[in-house]
């Protein structure tokens, strides 16, 4: 038996033994595991530099660097998640539907948890806590597999956590972390149908479709958002300007930011330069089509290749469209069913577009940044799903768990023969 | 483009114009489509008979060449599987959650159909019939890859299905035969992943294997059952025996069909010889522990294979179990999530036994052969899930829909800055 399937035949065994938890049983865990963060600060801390004076010699960017980088404050927001997910009620103690056939049959359809959760990240620690937490509280053993980069801090981490795992008698086996040195662990996982019950990458899209092309183990896709923000004839200049800049700058390094704005032709000849200058203002760089470019200096010319960008920079691809149906036309070629938005004062192509689209969250008159799972109100998020089956959008809790059917006769056949 | 990627591109485009049709305009196309399979029923019957006569030659067993058969009356009754979807209730007509922020931005979570289901299987016509009715029913083109062994069959088939949704003003590439010949055409379908939402492969273990294997299309595993019935100590003679033996006989070559039947010793000693009779008496061959051998001379030996051993035949695998603890155990390892089922009448180890088995179904006192969408009260069925991800179980219309968020605002904004 390999490494990563020892692993995994342990976390099984573990999540079968939680699967029969209590709700008070898992929080107390989450809050052991969240002391141990804190208790265990300096080690952690002295991991993480490891990690970071590593990352410095590869020549890793600002931006990685900051996000691999732990700190006092870090720990505190890690430890207090997992506090958080205590207060959020347990998704597995749902009333199951239950219902009784003629001939006395009773079928209940119960909410169970998925069992072995597979996640493959890159080299943010937040994410090994978080998505540990996750799991638990839905009844879920977690199998880590990080990144090499971050090492030696989710090591400390995962050490943290087992060891508030075994403090309330639980198996510390509930949170395995898988060795990120080794690459092919990555395929290793994605064939263990039937030990694991669901890959969730989080990352980048070569990640994700590295994932998606090694696993038979099921896959919920997170996060590629090239996501479009369309300004309709009769929007407002200001609610437009406003969102449009909102949805660029907010944040432009997650998937819910948008990578496109798609303007109406004569809203573009009325306000463009002033939607171009608020841009610019804000330090995003511009690639326009042709009526964009006749707008403003500034404006590069934007290629074919920039529709289908996610920048995740501040880099917008500014367009035109004639009508809603091009703008519709234009987003279902280029998005990826992640978040789109329409600003218009006009209620039918307002629900044209949110009819016609197809993606996991559809905004009218509003940023395309409050695709989240603490904005929708769900308290925490494993992820963004932008595939269909199982769950679309922001993954609460209840995307943790499945259904179980649990069946109750008194001899019942189907056949006419017996009894 | 390939001929195949050319198919599943025009299902695409009909699906999202069949996403805004209504109810009654999906019926009144169910309501066609089931008048043309009778209109044309000479046809499909000539088409059918030319496979049959393929089929002969190419030396197909008794029981394939029956699967593969039609008659006025199996036709009769692929017409009225269409009429009954008229009746189910429409899954995308359900009232969407919906909540309102406190900032006034409102959320609504609709249902919305999946798109473009790509269904895989062998040559059994009807599922042709089936499986278009069903995916239409919920707002989603299907791509119907069936046997080589079927395709004239399966031609007259989605010819008339395709009529009734053009005398209707339907899209008729709602309904594509991909061409079976060409066994690539299964990996490329697996391949399309944003073209074809999801792959369903109904079949045997081998097809559902390659399938897995060749794709990045989010998959539902279907249909393999080694189910097995639990015969605890307390539980009551003639009512175990009945049971036993009709989720062996009833229906053998189904996946809900028991494959072992597990015994307590203690009751097999009062009444493991009564047991075997009765299987006996219905022509099951028996492969037994050496318990069960002692008690008949007509018991086989059982090989470690034979646990594992989805037979779809009169035969079965009869060993002991010392408790209710070592027949949870054996079920874990050997089983394959689908149906089990204790026979008890002690409601401590009833509970055990369906809390710790992890299954789509479980049954307590009751025949695994009710694992079915019409017996579950679902009406029809496109397959039952042995997976965890999105759904388990018999999968009846809802399963073939999404969920998508419409968020409504007047100009909200995530950060600070803006209006």
């Amino acid at each position: 038996m390999t490494e990563v399937k020892q692993l995994a035949q342990e976390a099984k065994t573990a999540s079968q033994a939680l699967g029969l938890s209590t709700t008070s049983e898992k929080n107390e865990a989450l809050q052991a595991m969240a002391r141990e963060v804190i208790n265990r600060e300096k080690d952690i801390l002295a991991a993480n530099d490891k990690d970071v004076a590593a990352g410095k010699q590869k020549g890793l960017s600002d931006y990685l660097l900051d996000r691999l980088r732990l700190s006092p404050e870090r720990l505190q927001s890690m430890s207090k998640g997992l506090q958080a997910l205590m207060e959020l009620p347990d998704p597995l103690a749902v009333e199951p539907e239950t219902w009784t056939r003629q001939d006395g049959l009773v079928i209940e359809n119960r909410r169970v948890p998925l069992g072995v959760i597979a996640m493959v990240y890159e080299a943010r620690p937040n994410v090994t806590v978080d998505a540990a937490g996750l799991c638990l509280k839905a009844g879920n053993a977690a199998l880590l597999r990080g990144s090499s980069s971050a090492v030696h801090s989710n090591e400390a981490l995962v050490g943290a956590m087992k060891a508030g795992l075994k403090a309330r008698g639980l198996p510390e086996t509930l949170v395995q972390l898988v060795n990120p040195e080794n690459r092919d662990t990555v395929r290793e996982l994605g064939q263990m149908r039937g030990l694991v019950d669901v890959i969730i990458p989080r990352g980048g899209a070569g990640l994700i479709q590295t994932v998606l092309e090694q696993s038979s183990v099921p896959v919920i896709e997170t996060g590629i958002g090239n996501c479009h923000v369309y300004i309709e004839a009769s929007a407002k200049k200001e609610m437009a300007i406003s969102i449009a800049v909102d949805a660029k700058t907010d944040r432009p390094s997650v998937c819910n930011a948008a990578e496109t704005i798609l303007v109406d032709e004569q809203w573009a000849t009325a306000n463009g330069s002033a939607l171009i200058e608020a841009l610019l203002a804000e330090g995003v760089a511009i690639r326009g089509d042709e009526n964009i470019q006749r707008l403003h200096d500034d404006v590069k010319q934007a290629s074919e290749e920039d529709w289908a960008t996610e920048y995740l920079a501040p880099v917008v691809a500014l367009g035109t469209v004639p009508d809603t149906e091009a703008a519709i036309a234009h987003v279902r070629q280029f998005g990826t069913t992640h978040s789109e938005a329409i600003v218009t004062e006009n209620e039918d192509k307002a629900r044209a577009f949110q009819n016609q689209i197809d993606a996991s969250s559809i905004y009218h008159n509003a940023s395309t940044r409050f695709t989240d799972g603490a904005e929708f109100g769900f308290g925490a998020e494993i992820g963004i799903s932008t595939q269909k089956l199982h769950a679309r959008g922001p993954l609460g809790l209840g995307a943790l768990t499945t259904n179980k059917y649990v069946i109750s006769g008194h001899g019942h056949v189907k056949g006419g023969t017996a009894q």
